[in-house]
């Protein structure tokens, strides 16, 4: 199973791509597709979708696992995000490719075991259950592998459910 | 010069497709993209890009005017509105069509020449400029033809100013 972790945004869409077989990770990509500021709101989106369509063509991940947005504050920053956010599943769907959404509180909780957790402790967390050396740098591609991570967890125990009950 | 307005939305789209030349409007266009709200939100997504990519090969417009969005609330269906219009402004940017923001004020006193004009006026007075014999529906169609409208104005006046500077 290979899943696409996203945490999406105009200015970086962090991402990383893992596999997940017989409870063991392996990381098979991470990194950040970064627009510039002074390049035109519109261009960037279409350079985030046409990152997403690399992306998705090189890994044809089976699954997507993308954190839910909130907002807080009536933002102009927010209005980008999800306009950005929206060409990323855009990319996904007209790839077929399942899209499954975590709250942040999800993610601790499937990281860490923990839903207080802090960032640094997810991450460091998220680290050590990929064996990486060091954190995944930016923090973006961090942030997408913990969500990858998630969803690996969350599709793990329904596997592992679902034979339980003897439906698969 | 082929205005496209547009008035974006998931679960509907209106668009208003009009010509301006020599002071003159003619309607070419107008209506909605519909989703439906029992289709999973990807596929609407896909759906409003798709229509969209139709109207946009369909009418060659030179330009797409459409109203900046707002927040006031932390609210889901806000989130989706923005991802739907990212979707729409993509869709723009890939066929090279020019995009241009405008505030609600600015769409208020393009039409009305009054910043506290409400909405039925508004339409009412799109109606009129366009010379229709209803206001169109729905609502978003309306909304859509008034934005474009409002573009033609600045677009226009913009010209008529060059002109008078010897610019053009």
């Amino acid at each position: 199973m290979i899943i696409l972790g996203l945490d999406p945004g105009y200015a970086i869409v962090g991402y990383g791509v893992i596999s997940y077989q017989a409870n063991r990770f392996k990381v098979l990509d991470f990194g950040a597709i970064t627009t510039d500021k002074d390049t035109p709101f519109l261009t960037r989106l279409e350079q985030i979708y046409d990152g997403m369509n690399y992306i998705l063509d090189k890994w044809k991940p089976g699954s997507m696992a993308v954190e839910q947005l909130f907002f807080n504050t009536n933002s102009t920053t927010a209005i980008g995000v999800a306009e950005a956010r929206g060409c990323c599943l855009l990319a996904a769907v007209q790839a077929q490719v399942e899209v499954v959404e975590y709250t942040p509180l999800q993610v601790k909780q499937a990281v860490t075991g923990y839903g207080r957790a802090e960032k640094r402790q997810i991450m460091e967390m998220t680290r050590m259950l990929l064996g990486l050396d060091h954190i995944p740098k930016p923090d973006d591609a961090a942030d997408a592998l913990a969500v990858a991570v998630c969803h690996a967890h969350s599709a793990g125990s329904l596997a592992s459910h679902l034979k339980k009950l003897g439906l698969k």
